[in-house]
């Protein structure tokens, strides 16, 4: 049987890495996606290319430089990237407006292009529900606008469904189980300033060692 | 006071252009964006350059090349662009994969960044059916999805608002009410092929053609 085909975003971060090994391990015949969005961490391209030339399957790196458009420390250089701080409540400076919306957007247009009726996108809204696209009301409403609008879904009864494997999980299970999966988590970026080595103190590199420690695994990025 | 903001997706054709010289019409602080995603008719960008700079009015272009993504005669230069048939019930080549989802996705991005609510498109799913994403569910499906995916809508009670003037209007209806707002016809570009003049054989050239017969009105870049 001819496996099924499915589109994996792929930032390069830990969570796109443990979901691309996931859809792996479910014997998709994956399409990994990324986007060159001007991002200040271009260093996560670089993570995104090694994950997926080890993993041997097809990547598409889309290019499209948001600094015009989109508000954000992330892709306007005289936007400093403010200080982590995971207990903070309001929207951080990290937010870029619509950000997974557009990745889907590109997704579904790949996926109704190669065939795939599967997107993988490893977003949560457990642990940093500061990002309003990560959560899984936006992620139900974002189906059902991609099921409206491609020809595969209207006219050919070829629903695309959006899974998001971690909406409900803590960082700590997904890298529990990516454990399991035997994900080198050597390769994924994780750091907004995307400097040679993590700067240990934005928002995302917090996260990133607190599940670990929480998780009781050794991150080889962060030694 | 102050004008409202609005986001006018402007490709340099006839929808785009007569959609906002309606927004400046209803005296909307308007922020034009257009897409160079790698289309055959790139022509059309030079349009809406044109367009946008005889109204005075900030315009951001994204490149964005879909060539890898999005299987279509008019972003891959080995398929060509199929004769017009505007009486064809299937599919045209011309389409784009989830185009006008990937748009309006950047445009919510664009509306979030700079404070609009408003979002205007010129799509229509009366003249031309075969574009999923020119019709009305489509339309509503994308604007719940952007209520539920930026920071505006879900924490600060800012809603955005698509604009879709032209849904359920025919192209002879469009090009009447541009002649009363004094659009210059002559600026836009419609063409798939994008050769020095329009090519007078393709579907959008055919619909451009019949509707400005039907509306009674010369159309100076067909003489």
């Amino acid at each position: 049987m001819k496996a099924k085909k499915a589109v994996v975003l792929l930032s390069g971060g830990l969570d796109s890495q443990i979901t691309l090994q996931l859809a792996l391990s479910q014997h998709y015949d994956v399409f990994a996606l990324s986007f060159d969005y001007g991002q200040r961490h271009a260093r996560e391209m670089d993570a995104a290319i090694a994950i997926a030339q080890k993993a041997g399957i097809n990547h598409q790196i889309v290019t499209m430089k948001l600094g015009g458009i989109a508000k954000s420390s992330l892709t306007q250089s005289d936007i400093a990237v403010e200080a982590g701080d995971l207990e903070k409540s309001s929207i951080p400076n990290t937010y870029v407006p619509a950000r997974n919306m557009i990745f889907l957007s590109v997704a579904a247009s790949f996926a109704e292009s190669v065939g795939a009726q599967d997107i993988f996108i490893g977003v949560s809204e457990v642990d940093y529900s500061g990002y309003v696209d990560c959560r899984e009301s936006f992620i139900d409403a974002m189906e059902a606008a991609i099921n409206q609008g491609t020809v595969c879904a209207v006219e050919e009864n070829r629903p695309i469904k959006i899974h998001a494997p971690f909406i409900h999980q803590t960082k700590k299970e997904e890298i529990l189980l990516g454990q399991q999966l035997s994900v080198d988590f050597s390769l994924s970026w994780s750091c907004y300033l995307g400097g040679d080595k993590p700067c240990k103190q934005c928002d995302s590199c917090l996260l990133r060692m607190k599940a670990f420690k929480e998780a009781g695994v050794i991150d080889p990025s962060y030694l």
